[in-house]
Parts: C-alpha cells; sequence; structure tokens
C-alpha cells in the first residue's frame, strides 16, 4: 500500500460531505481495555408478544390500538418531540437566541413479527419498508412547513431504542437541521463548481480504488467511507445521483432493499450478536426548491468496537476537539467484506 | 415567566461560542421510559488497590512504575493516540484528503488515593491539581509543534474511563480540533467587532437574569449555558475573562477549586450516585499568537437525565440532524441548585 505511513500514523481524514476533520490513530487499538462492558442483547424474541405497544392489535401507551396490520405500518408518535403547532416566538435577547420549532414525527412499523430485524427480513419485505419511506418523504415533504424530513432507526438498546420490535423514526420538520445543512453546503458549492454531484464523483474514486468497497450491485453501493468516523461505519449510496428515495423506481428500490440486506447481515456476523446501530437518510431538502446538487444516501453509525460488548466511547477528546476512531477505515472494511453473506442465525450447525 | 410560550414548547437555541443550534423540547419528558438501564458504578473503592495501574508504587501497562507520588502526579500516556513523531505526510487524492498529525497525550492523576473523586476532594488539593494543569498547558504549549493543548477528565464507566482512580487526560497536539477552532471563530468574531470578550457579556446577562445559574463566588460562576446540550451540562467560568487557566492568580486558583467542588458535589447529590461526565477546559490556542479574544471555560457534559441508570442517548435524530435535549436549561438550573452543598456520603444518617 503506498500511503502505509499515513495508515500506520495518527493523522487527521476530511468528511467532504460535512467539511469537518476525524482524527484516526490506528496503533490506538494495541490499548488493553479494563473499562465498561455491555450486556449482551437479548436472545431471540416472540413473533408476537402482548406487552409490545408495536404489535398489530396491541393497545399503545398513549391508549390507542394499533391494526392488525400485515404490511409496514406507520403512524404519529405517541410522544412527538415535534408538534405541527407551536406559538410561534422569536427570542432574541442578546446573546440568548431562540425561535420556535414546529414538524411531525413518526413511528415506522418495519414488520407486524416483533421478532424480526432487517437482515433477517426477505428482500421483498424491504422493498416495502423503502415503500412507505418513500410515501412518508413525499406526503409530510409536500406540507407546507415541512422543509426537511429525516428517516431514521435506532437499533439496539445501546442505542437508546426502548423497544425490540423492528422499527424507525421519521422527524420531519420546518428547519433544516445542523448537519443537514454542512452536507447541502458541501453538495451545493461542488455542483456549482462542476455540476456533477460530488459524491457521485468520490464513489467513482472508491471504485476504482476498490480498497473500501463492501458490496456492490447493479445501482447500489456500500463502503466504509474514507472518513468514518464509527469503527465500522458504512454508507450505502446510489452509484448514480438520485436527489431521494422517491426517485427510486422498481430495479432500483430492490437494488436498495439488496444492500440493506447484505449490509446488516455483515453487521450481525461480525460478532455474532444483533448489531447495534443507528441509520440515517439523507436526502434532498422538502423547501419547495430543486435540489440537483443533492445525493441521498443512508449512513450507518454503528458503536460496536471490538466485540459485543465492548463500543467505542466519543467522550472527552471527541467531545471537546474532534471525533477519533481507532483503526482505519480500509482495516474495518476489510473484515466487513471478508464475512459470510449468509446471516450466521442461518448457519445449519 | 415571560418566555413561557417559548419555554412549554419545542425550540431552538444558538450556541453563541460554536454558532450552532440545539433542539429543546420540553414535554418529551412524558414519555415513559422501558429502554436500557445502566448497571449502578461499584461502591467505595480502597484508598489503595495493588491491581490498579494508577496508584503510587505499581507497575503500570508499559512496564513503568509509578512513583510513590503524594501529590497530583502526570506521565505521558502508555498508549498515546497522539505521538510527537510522524511521517509528514498529505494524501491529497482528490476527493480523499488526509494530513498526519503529531502531539502529546499525558495523564494526570489527581490523588495517590484511589477511592477519591473531585467532590470529596479538599479544596486545596484540588488547587494542586489546577497547578499541575497550569504547568502542562504552559510547558506543552511552549513546545514547537504544539498549538492545541487539551485538558479533560473522563469519569465513570458509561464515559469510556476504565480506571476509577482520579484521573484526567492531556492531549496536546499540532492542530486546533474542531471544536475549538469554531469557539476560537466566534469568540474573534465578538471580539473584533467591540473589543470585548463575548462570554464575559454573556457571563453578565446571565448574572443578571439568574434564572441559570449554579453557584457564584468572587472570580467565577457556575450555570446551566442557555443553549445547554446535554441534560445537567454545566460550564465554569471566570466572570472577567482570562485567556487560559495559566493566567489565574492564587485567589482566582483558590475560587476556581471551590466553585469545581460545589458543582461536583451538586452533581453527586442530584442521583446519590458518584456522578458520571466528560468535563473539558477550552482555553487560548498555544500557537505563539496573542487571543486576547480568548476566554477560558470548563465544560461538563454529563449523560444521566432521570436517574442514576437512565441517561441521554444522543443517536438518530441527534446525530444526523442536531443536538436535542428533553428538559430546559431552567429547569435542569433549578433542581441543581436547590441540592445540599454537602455531599451526600458525609450526611449524619
Ligand atoms: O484514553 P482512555 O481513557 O483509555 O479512553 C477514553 O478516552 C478517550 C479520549 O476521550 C476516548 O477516545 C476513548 O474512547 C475512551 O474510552
Ligand atoms: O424516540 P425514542 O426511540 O423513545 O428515543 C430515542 O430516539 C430519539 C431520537 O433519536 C432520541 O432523542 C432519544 O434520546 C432516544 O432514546
Amino acid at each position: 500500500n503506498k500511503y502505509m505511513d499515513l495508515y500506520d500514523n495518527s493523522h487527521y481524514r476530511l468528511n467532504i460531505l460535512t467539511n469537518e476533520w476525524v482524527l484516526v490513530t490506528p496503533h490506538r487499538t494495541k490499548r488493553p481495555w479494563q473499562g465498561k462492558k455491555e450486556s449482551l442483547p437479548a436472545t431471540q424474541a416472540e413473533t408476537y408478544d402482548p406487552s409490545c405497544y408495536l404489535c398489530p392489535g396491541n393497545k399503545r401507551a398513549s391508549g390507542d390500538t394499533n391494526p392488525n396490520y400485515n404490511e409496514p405500518y406507520s403512524f404519529v408518535n405517541d410522544f412527538s418531540a415535534l408538534l405541527p403547532e407551536v406559538a410561534t416566538e422569536e427570542h432574541q435577547n442578546n446573546l440568548m437566541q431562540a425561535k420556535s420549532e414546529s414538524g411531525i414525527c413518526k413511528v415506522v412499523c418495519f414488520s407486524p413479527d416483533h421478532s424480526l430485524t432487517l437482515p433477517v427480513m426477505r428482500i421483498t419485505e424491504i422493498e416495502k419498508v423503502i415503500s412507505l419511506w418513500q410515501k412518508e418523504y413525499k406526503e409530510l415533504g409536500n406540507l407546507p412547513d415541512i422543509n426537511h424530513v429525516l428517516i431514521f432507526e435506532n437499533k439496539g438498546a445501546i442505542m437508546g431504542c426502548s423497544n425490540p420490535h423492528p422499527h424507525g423514526q421519521i422527524w420531519a420538520q420546518k428547519s433544516i437541521p445542523t448537519e443537514a445543512l454542512k452536507k447541502c453546503t458541501s453538495l451545493e458549492a461542488y455542483w456549482n463548481q462542476h455540476q456533477r454531484s460530488i459524491l457521485e464523483d468520490y464513489i467513482q474514486q472508491e471504485i476504482e480504488a476498490n480498497e473500501r468497497i463492501i458490496s456492490l450491485n447493479n445501482n447500489f453501493v456500500a463502503l466504509v467511507p474514507y472518513w468514518a468516523v464509527w469503527p465500522y461505519e458504512v454508507m450505502i449510496a446510489p452509484i448514480k445521483k438520485l436527489t431521494s428515495i422517491s426517485e427510486l423506481d422498481e430495479s432500483q428500490k430492490r437494488s436498495f432493499a439488496e444492500i440493506i440486506k447484505t449490509v446488516t447481515i455483515l453487521y450481525d456476523n461480525l460478532f455474532e450478536t444483533s448489531f447495534p446501530y443507528s441509520a440515517g437518510i439523507n436526502q434532498a431538502p422538502t423547501d419547495g426548491k430543486d435540489h440537483p446538487e443533492w445525493h441521498f444516501h443512508m449512513s450507518f453509525y454503528p458503536p460496536l468496537l471490538r466485540s459485543a460488548t465492548v463500543k467505542k466511547f466519543m467522550v472527552g477528546y471527541e467531545m471537546f476537539a474532534n471525533p477519533q476512531r481507532d483503526i482505519t477505515a480500509e482495516q474495518a472494511a476489510d473484515t466487513l467484506k471478508q464475512l459470510p453473506t449468509t446471516h450466521y442465525s442461518q448457519n445449519p450447525n
């Protein structure tokens, strides 16, 4: 490897989408770990749990009852952080500045089956989840006061998820939030200069280098970004620019479902555990403007570092200085791509 | 309260030091918590632990032996993330950009006594810790290739701390890291416009408002910043601008020690547990330039939200959008300032 010196020494890498740097310190993994061990997630759940507020037909905390849904199902979050109506107020008291914010929060159940997760769902079932995401992105995005729609999943108790029923969330809101704004800025600057998607050009370079690619199909790529922060961070993106998931045709939707399944299977196989992560889809704002510069992508931020019970802590230095990682993106990619593509629970032994 | 509408509704607040917004959603605490519970930290440790690599006279992982120190003691981290010598290399392959980084990582033992923590140390002992921080900040900062010195403490297993022996860390480095740079930019912009410290003016407004002040002494203030991200986030700062801890005179050092003790006692008393946090001191870069715009401050980022075992998760929405908090800064300040100022372990009952 012609950059061996760099990869053996501490260095910074630039996230071209947020324009922020991550510190990479490859030799740090040699340090012994005597710190916190997470408890392992509970083993295989039942397909139906009478006490689960997301299972079909069950009562939720709000008192509402879920329909007997048999496809992906969405509803307004009973404890929405953002509400459609707020007293609009600006509070500009010199150095204390506030502004009100409105929005809609929804829950998306991926399946009626309480025991499933994305890696063990069928591809056709994942396609239906994507279809519901598309519908929500379009409908919410069309509302007059919704300029940004964030679709995400917190998976696993250590990611703050309080219910193992397969589900994700959508927070749709009036403002464009910080992380999205950073990406808007970088995508737009490159587009204005080159009339091309920065992500499309980057993906092309990645495919040529073939050092960080995890999976590739007709329409999508999964890779460990050059600037990955989380140990086994992965980004899934269409190889050719699509501004949002609403542009996916049937064959692209299939490719997207396939690659989501592949990545989450590799994750589960890494430590033979139901792999925790937060995943989010960044895509064009829904502010009514055209966004030719946008290139949607789904990022997975998984906390585990050494094993199913030892995670990476983003604390101290990371909070006051900048993110820092202990293995290189190339090491993570090497490990992930060598794993079997069949889920470990489906092994004959 | 004249801003009741705002405080009852979701809103954004601006962090004037980083120029980033935090989403405040006060009604979210009504949501029941069925998610992860942390395990409680082990009860009171021994004053000496033969297996601890930080206790005086013990062997460390590297094979070195600690001296029989009886005052705060610092040494170079055996598993430093940053090293003084690196092959200097820029890797500017178009959209994959990297640059090497050098530095020095140190460990600072606060006390020879394995069982102590800042809140139960004597004020004179905390003053000695501050003196050692001053010495390190000056000595490291004077090195030719060190332009930034970050002093921080990760406290508690849930903050990634692997050893309960009272200690903090110092990561000194060539580059000025992201979070520090953001603050440099805001402090400088305000200084250029007003010839005043933005933090000094803000603190004056906070003292007048008296809604978020936790503690005040002759020289220092402790408050929940208007833009706090973590539930019980606190900032300690000198009321009058000091660019770095090296400018502290003896009486200011005493005030700093006193207020550190007060804040950490309130923390421990909140849930009657040894309160976990990451604390960091942001101060003037050591790049050889004058930094009249700087105003040093120590921030505490504690993860606990509802109890000693239920923390706030910065996941999903927070990772892909922006930080979000569930209680207002005013609620947090109210709670903290009403707590007893004597450590709960020293109660007669
Ligand atoms: O250096 P330590 O205490 O072993 O490690 C801890 O602090 C570091 C600096 O904040 C973090 O990067 C690590 O993730 C954390 O576990
Ligand atoms: O909405 P939930 O699943 O109850 O809550 C979870 O996701 C939210 C959005 O990422 C976070 O703000 C919470 O801290 C987390 O516990």
